[in-house]
């Protein structure tokens, strides 16, 4: 299978390095909107070409990553090169989605290619754990946790407050709140109870601490709704302890059987992540291995996590899936 | 979708307790090997017919789930009734599942149904867990712990013991071993570090109480390999205390990311189950309905767990689970 990336930041280069991980897997070439000169792939061999230049590589490429941001990138980005690749993006902007399909599958089936959009893990792997969850149990009620992790919005809100130098926000489960559900009690949760925000922050030299602090806890939509922790460090510290970009969650499903509904059951999922970006591109890869075998069966339109049947992701044939892992 | 049900045990009954949850599922009969006189459905309105007269009702049932047990039931039943029927059963002799598999797609062929075997939650959503995972994280390890539950083989091997007049054996993961995983360190673990055994038995009067103990615990296969802890308890205690069936378990999957491995990755997945034959019927009926839909594209031959994609389990539409869902 031959890879190509558009956009190198964390994502793509989680894609890069992730394809080193699968055999069956080569990176064919890097698509930027930077000078090509000043992009320089971990991976030797690697062509950097403008993104200009895409169409150029029609027929040369069996699945397009997409590496854009949901906001403005992908949009534009997914319906647009659906024309020429099988392509596959991490749309994570759970409202626009519907809109969003619409318009890759409208591209991707008018070019005869296989599209998927909105893959990861939320949206993604914890999209198919709700699916499978409230098949299973019709009769229960959903939960899905986040952290603990790095939020990158909530990051980007605290850089914008006037004072901040740097600054990286921690979204963290409430610990009580897991517990609850655990239990099966099926617990109406507050935004509040279930988690909280613990924000580091460099703070520029004679700013006001205090108003920093205020104007992060106040902040509409972001902050205001939960309790948040502020933690103004020095720059090395900064460096040392928050470079990385950790993440995770729970998605749980709980719910009762029996002519009684006497029994409870709890199905609980949960990724503890040390690179969010990388963990991303590993599940990307393995859905762009199931939207090629679907294209070379003739396939075309947009697909989510939701259409794939788990043995396309496998490079396992089905002998091999049911001989060992069933 | 009208659902028959074949045999009334534990699961035949959590199967029918599972159709009222799913408003598009109706039971429409239920075949027995005994006296049809003596099953009297939870159900108002079911039908009770003596097994040989299932030919009799074919065309008047989408999906016959097969409730009987995997040493000789199965693997004369399945390959069998899906000659007249869509089937599914919950075939567990995880050895022997290529075998089951040939005879099932052909006959399931031959006749133009579709047939699932081994659906449940081990085989089958805990199968589904370790092939996302390994897809998603190609370097990495698989871990399945199943409890705490009730292990019905082994309740069995107990009450064979000489002296044992009742006995139920709960396998209990260690959590030591759950813990050394969580943490990502990729341990190896024995046998004896991964479950305890512990059994709660009536003896008969006068029993040797040592006898039996050590007759249980040097037992091979079934507990000269763990640590076993034996109860003996009286026939009113093992009615008020043991009556149910829980079980559930842990998937693991944990591996590396990165250009130097450098970022390490857990996925879990557990399920704590009030009751072992109502969840696994609950399963059941969700691919129940997918290989109804199968079906009806016209699809034929033999299926697992691993060929459905999960939108075909849910009664929701594509765009109702997309908007909603992904």
């Amino acid at each position: 299978m031959k890879i190509g990336i558009l956009g190198y930041g964390n994502l793509g280069r989680g894609v890069e390095s992730a394809v080193r991980q699968n055999a069956d897997m080569e990176l064919v070439c890097i698509f930027t909107r930077r000078d090509p000169a000043s992009v320089h792939p971990a991976t030797e061999g690697v062509a950097v070409y403008p993104v200009d230049d895409v169409a150029k590589m029609q027929g040369k490429i069996d699945v397009l990553v997409l590496c854009g941001g949901s906001a403005t990138d992908l949009p534009e980005q997914t319906p647009e090169y659906a024309k020429y690749f099988n392509v596959i993006d991490s749309f994570d902007t759970h409202a626009r989605i519907p809109e969003h399909f619409a318009n890759v599958d409208q591209a991707a089936k008018e070019n005869g290619h296989v599209a998927m959009i909105s893959c990861g893990w939320d949206p993604g792997m914890f999209s198919i754990m709700r699916l499978y969850g409230s098949a299973i149990l019709p009769e229960g009620k959903d939960y899905t946790f986040w952290g603990k992790g790095v939020s990158q919005g909530h990051s980007d809100a605290i850089r914008r407050v006037p004072g901040v130098k740097n600054g990286k926000q921690y979204t963290i489960p409430v610990e009580a709140a897991l517990e609850a559900v655990r239990s099966g009690a099926n617990p109406e949760l507050t935004t509040r109870q279930k988690h909280v925000r613990e924000c580091f922050v460099v703070a520029e030299e004679g700013a006001d601490l205090a108003q920093i602090e205020q104007d992060i806890k106040t902040m509409p939509n972001y902050f205001d709704e939960y309790d948040t922790t502020v933690h103004f460090i020095s720059e090395e510290e900064f460096a040392r302890d928050h470079a990385e970009i950790p993440h995770g969650g729970f998605v749980f499903r709980t719910g009762v059987t029996g002519l009684e509904k006497e029994h409870k059951h709890v199905v609980e999922y949960s990724l503890k992540l040390d690179s969010n970006p990388e963990f991303t591109s590993s599940v990307i890869l393995a859905f762009a291995r199931a939207i090629n075998r679907l294209s070379n069966e003739g396939v075309s339109g947009c697909k989510t996590v939701f259409d794939i049947a788990p043995a396309y992701l496998s490079p396992l044939s089905g002998e091999e899936l049911r001989a060992h892992m069933l």
